[in-house]
């Protein structure tokens, strides 16, 4: 009778709303209804993005429109500018050389991400054709300064790429102000959607680039999905149910305000994180996402014993661990999309029963009302 | 964004794994395939009633059952005692009347409930063929001693017909040990169901009674009903859907076992109760009801502000108000059925909120950490 709940950084929950919307019977994609549904999230998922850009709906994960963009859109006689500090950093370095790139990967230490200022002298050579950063960093639960990276590489000739993924409708972004080229997303974290389709914006600036490289592939290449885009259509089968999913999602988004929707998750982020320090424990990154929450484990917790026997088999609070070195020593919660002040606070009850399982002196509750403080001022 | 959750005393939450169940296409209700499934519901309620007795599903709510146990069990030629502490004791002196019963309407102050000391002495005149009790009073929140009445009532000739609408599968209730005749319920309480179907156990003795009186009426036969369920069937069109969701939701409770979710209700119970005194509030019953928790507001509390606009609109919990002369003076809880921990202990933080909103001087967190604390030892 435990009620499950994901605070994973993806998959998160999905409304009641869009479940049933996906449950309705399948029609078939080569219509006119189709075609009215497509347009219909089309300007939805561009208002979310605050952009007049075209966004592209991929039936696939979040790294499929990644792999779209580089592939596409990085020119091919220049270098490219991989900011790496965590593991989807890493991912776009080897999608870069998989496609034989040129590749200038600039790590940072995992908690902190590269700085506009390392961006701009790095393209004060002129050896860059495009940039890939990655605005929420999902395994250190970092973020890096998108909009002062886009300020710097808007006046170059090089292009921005931003993996979006855990950043899109949940942190604050403005891709046409801001001037972020290509904006990569996934369903199944803001958006509240099941995962399955990726949403990927190009900038005309990036469509110009596109244009000039033949492309290396087919089921990503961008411009197919842009000259069906123009008629409101795609160009192989759709995830029909996803965007049906899509269109509903939107407007729940919508009707509250997209603005709106990046202070809420601010404020739940600042909640854990509070309560957490009040409890003793720390943050892991050094420029936290407000999308995702990395805290470390104080000395003798098991990690699976307190993640899946006590936060998930008995209070039903699903979290992530860490990744890679952090593998064990960390455990990472989301904000995103359907979480909701209930939840949160809940979910610090449980993340402190967990750590008293875990032997942690604990004064239960400390850190619950230390939370409940905060979120009072969610509006 | 906001999940909604419902702690009203019934409805309460269904879990998904019912309401998948009940989105499955409709099947035929005289075939073998129903009588197996029903077979299986009914050994589940007798389980959850710690019976040997028939259990009887009729399709209507908990008052339609308790009316087919009020209007076939009590003998015609004798008194029958109606304890009436709350709006529920009220309904069965009007449903006594319909039939033309004679009443003794026993009151008690609302808050409290009759004792079995007074049901003692008024069966020592050997007036009586019945008692009816009210073992949850949901309008007040207050349980009465069952256990206690039925040792009473068992050593005479007289039937006892318990209201146990909100107490079965949520406060301690052993229907053959105790001796309790009839017992009635319904599914949107601590089944975890939608409203819709009525649950009437009926002991031997209950049913020698029955045999001696013309039914009355025909839908709310009881005997009907009996005749059925030998073959593991219905006398009249059942409502197929519930019945089947019925046997999921029992599949869940058996697992877990019933006492230990006695156990788990009593806690919750106990924890928002502790949350509430610690705010300076008081919980309205003299004998409280580990089903429902009434709490008084304090002074200028706008009853539909709080519980519409700040609990439910903004916070995404429902809780009834009040009924009767404490309309608009106090507002009641479940903890009945799928409502969990961390449901909980957000409530009593959107309490709080709640309270802040009608300017009442609260520390927001310190009932949250009070009930984090008890439920800590949820087991």
């Amino acid at each position: 009778m435990i009620k499950q709940r994901l605070f994973t950084p993806g998959p998160t929950d999905v409304p009641p709303e869009v479940l049933i919307e996906m449950a309705k019977p399948i029609f078939h994609h080569r219509t006119q209804r189709f075609k009215d549904m497509f347009a219909a999230v089309n300007e939805g998922l561009k208002k979310l993005l605050f952009t007049a850009n075209d966004v592209l709906t991929i039936a696939g994960s979040g790294t499929a429109g990644m792999e779209a963009a580089m592939s596409c859109a990085i020119p091919r006689d220049k270098k490219v500018l991989v900011a790496q500090g965590g593991k989807f950093g890493e991912r776009w370095v080897k999608v870069a050389k998989t496609y034989g790139l040129k590749v200038d990967e600039v790590k940072t230490e995992w908690g902190t991400a590269i700085s506009p200022q390392t961006v701009k002298e790095k393209l004060a050579t002129g050896d860059y054709g495009a940039v890939v950063v990655v605005y929420s960093e999902t395994s250190t639960a970092t973020a890096c300064d998108l909009k002062g990276i886009a300020e710097v590489v808007k006046a170059t000739d090089a292009l921005l790429i931003a993996d979006c993924i855990t950043a899109a409708g949940t942190l604050p972004l403005k891709v046409d102000e801001w001037g972020v080229d290509i904006v990569a997303s996934g369903s199944q974290k803001a958006f509240m959607l099941p995962p399955g389709l990726a949403f990927v914006s190009v900038s005309p600036k990036a469509w110009a680039q596109v244009e000039k490289i033949t492309p290396p592939n087919f089921y990503l290449n961008l411009k197919a999905y842009r000259k069906s885009l123009a008629a409101n259509d795609v160009p192989y089968t759709p995830a029909v149910t996803l965007i049906r999913g899509t269109q509903v999602s939107l407007d729940m988004i919508h009707k509250i305000g997209v603005e709106k929707v990046w202070a809420r998750t601010a404020l739940l982020a600042r909640a854990l994180r509070e309560a957490m320090k009040a409890q003793g424990m720390s943050v892991f990154s050094k420029q936290p996402s407000d999308s995702v929450t990395g805290i470390v484990y104080p000395e003798g917790v098991e990690d699976k014993t307190f993640r899946n026997k006590v936060l998930r088999d008995k209070w039903g609070a699903s979290v992530a661990g860490g990744q890679d070195f952090m593998e064990g020593k960390m455990f990472r919660v989301s904000h995103m999309g359907y979480v909701d002040p209930l939840d949160t606070i809940g979910l610090v009850a449980a993340i402190e029963y967990g750590l008293k399982a875990c032997n942690v002196p604990v004064q239960i509750g400390k850190g619950v009302a230390v939370a409940a403080d905060i979120i009072k001022d969610w509006a």
